[in-house]
């Protein structure tokens, strides 16, 4: 069971010699990591949360679920980054990306605050008129615009249908343990709160409160995705080249190294769209920085293979592709056999639709490889809360490896900034005034 | 009123004279497309396409669409690629990705047949239970492998509910006009036909009966679409460097040869996302080739500058972006005051969400282009039908024209075959034996 890496399709592209190689480099970054003795080393709490969770919020985590189901139709989460990409990349990949369509037991889930359009906020307004909602806002500062903006206007929308004190029993915060203007406001309404660890950077978060009180809501098993988490977590302890963590992370940096500045991570399910954003964020803001750094893109096949595929197979030879290979899907459907054979279509019957799905996979593979894009497969047995547990941690200890594989702070974001900055400044905010004519003169 | 290209951000990566230097490759390009004399010109139907379209099929889809309005809750759009992109993204960007969450006096839309996920499957199937539905089945040939699989299923679906001649009143077959597996089907069974046109490549055809159903179903006006779409195409006949159609194409040219091989189109609306994988379609299918072409990539900010901003920001420097800029929301939010400031946001306050959102994207672009980032604006006064028309034939006449400056054939897409042929010999399809042994070898 578990994900495991099947390097079969990278052989043309990196050799044994090459992984021998590199492996003293290897070894250095799992140094600096178990040893917190590289860069960004303050923020390195995800490495044993699996094993070193808080148990006893870890059941306040499940109460409030179970209290949102009971009193609500729809769940509310406003974040940006970190605060919202990992809930929903799992609650895609588990229940469905047509879970508001589809779910009957549990509230439907809306994501705000990670946007500044109006119009969406307007339509998720809308949504909800004449439903019972509660909020989780998740935020570490509480001062990030998006999200603060979006919790200013449903905290009033609260307020406003259920009173002062209705309310209070409706919000959640996932804020700081102990500062910043959510959390004070927290402890000032006596909202429920709950924590984002100080040394657990938004982009590893989706394994705390972060990300399991709104996939406890969709009806998930958050112990079992730990569960998952914790068998990587022990899986990938050991430094040595049986280490699929350590072997992907090195076969990355390989591929970088020979012009390969591209990785598409690639699924044949359309439910793994979100979990591509996840790992979007994870890679590209732990990696692209000091102008450097792997450009993660995603594909969903055979999808993209009629839109993007002409240029995977024989554009710029700068992409390798990452596939994850789930083997067994959610649910399957038996294609018949149509017995005026209409449509040419009987070569596909009498089996399951998996099956062709995996021979489109096989196919591909095939297909890219001899075009000059290295394939690597992480095969997944099937799709489900422990799985998935794991591959997010695998994910996570690859990403940090890769970092510092690459000579960069994977646990920083100083380019992040920027904006907000210069955003804050057109505003007005207090404090930015300085800067205000300068950009104003640019913008002319 | 109509897109405007704004190169106010470009200043700083190519200059004036680069511009004047490359207009000799700009009037080849434009000569090779307007004589018919470069590579793929039996595929140029879509240039005058919004001047010169089937009038009498086009009230007939006007036709179709309000009777499937009247008697349906659901119609499933069967198609893959630019069989379903272009429809997908029109619906989303002009009445909303919760579309289907949102919408009451006209049907819901589900797309199928783009994937080969059971699971997907599944939950489609579901969601039409106890609804009453129509299919509007999208391929030329008929034997594409992804919708020929899903309207045999959906087929079956329709006659159990409605009978054979019920059916035969709910399926709407766009293919080709004289061949083909599907038009053999509809004239056998005297199903409703529209054309897929012989000279128009899918990822061109959005503005056919291709695109034009499924838009027209939702409610959307199909006329004011092409009326901006024949704007569009009057604004861009003259070949000349005020022309912002081949403006664009030119710096695009110019980018790629100084080593910005990744182009990221960026909206700061939600409801852009679709648009874009339908840009990513049109620009990688047709660039992609003989180990060139841009790569085309895409975003949505702010939210993805909390997740890929860090990689813009600092990373590889082979990135420039290309913004749509949307002046007018759909909807706008008026940001109110709050007495006790709890949250410090009043400096927000007493002004349109948009003007936030504005600053955003103000903020961004001074901010990436100062991190060696080259920002190319096309803006745009508002969303809505005729704009989106403009804007759909502005990409397909630079994509065009990029093609050419490229060295490619902009219309064809060799690379597509390769993945079905491995596909269909594992599959066992019959023609394609001999390739199956030699394949299994290769997988083991």
């Amino acid at each position: 069971m578990s994900v495991r890496l099947n390097t079969n399709y990278i052989k043309n592209f990196v050799s044994q010699h090459e992984l021998r190689n590199i492996f003293p480099l290897i070894k250095a970054a799992h140094e600096s990591l178990i040893n917190h003795t590289g860069a960004g080393n303050e923020f390195l709490g995800w490495m044993n949360l699996p094993v070193n969770y808080d148990k006893e919020e870890f059941l306040r985590i499940k109460k409030a679920a179970e209290k949102i189901k009971n009193n609500s139709d729809i769940l509310v989460v406003i974040g940006i980054g970190g605060s919202y990409l990992g809930a929903r990349a799992v609650i895609e990949a588990l229940r469905s990306p047509l879970y508001n369509l589809l779910t009957k037991d549990n509230p439907q889930i809306y994501f705000v605050g990670n946007n500044i359009s109006s119009t969406h906020l307007n339509e998720v307004i809308t949504l909800c008129k004449d439903k019972d909602i509660s909020v989780n806002v998740i935020s570490k500062s509480g001062t990030t615009t998006e999200p603060a903006l979006a919790f200013r206007i449903f905290k009033e929308i609260l307020e406003k249908k259920y009173g002062v004190y209705g309310a209070k029993e409706r919000i959640f915060c996932t804020t700081d343990a102990n500062k910043g203007k959510l959390k004070e406001l927290a402890l000032q309404n006596d909202y429920e709160q709950f924590v984002v660890p100080d040394n657990i950077g938004g982009r590893f978060s989706v394994l705390t409160a972060v990300g399991l009180l709104p996939i406890a809501v969709s009806g998930l098993d958050i112990c079992k995705l730990m569960e998952g988490a914790t068998k990587a977590h022990e899986d990938f302890l050991e430094c040595n080249l049986n280490n699929d963590c350590y072997k992907y992370s090195a076969i990355r940096n390989i591929l970088y190294n020979k012009g390969k500045h591209v990785e598409m991570l690639v699924s044949y399910e359309p439910s793994m769209v979100m979990f591509n954003e996840w790992y979007k964020q994870l890679f590209g803001e732990s990696e692209g920085k000091d102008n450097k750094g792997i450009l993660p893109t995603s594909a969903t096949f055979s999808t993209d293979l009629h839109s993007l595929g002409q240029y995977i197979q024989d554009g710029s030879r700068m992409i390798f592709e990452t596939v994850i290979d789930i083997k067994k899907p959610k649910l399957d459907f038996y294609i018949e056999e149509d017995k005026d054979n209409f449509d040419g279509l009987n070569f596909l019957a009498n089996q399951n639709m998996s099956v062709v799905n995996r021979r489109a996979l096989e196919g591909t593979i095939l297909a890219h490889t001899e075009g000059g894009v290295p394939n690597i497969l992480l095969e997944m047995p099937e799709i489900n809360e422990s799985e998935l547990g794991y591959l997010i941690f695998f994910f996570e200890k690859a990403c940090a490896i890769s970092g510092y594989m690459l000579g960069v702070n994977p646990f920083d974001q100083p380019g992040v900034e920027r904006y907000k900055k210069n955003m804050f400044a057109l505003l007005g905010k207090p404090g930015f005034e300085d800067m205000r004519n300068e950009l104003i003169e640019k913008l002319k």
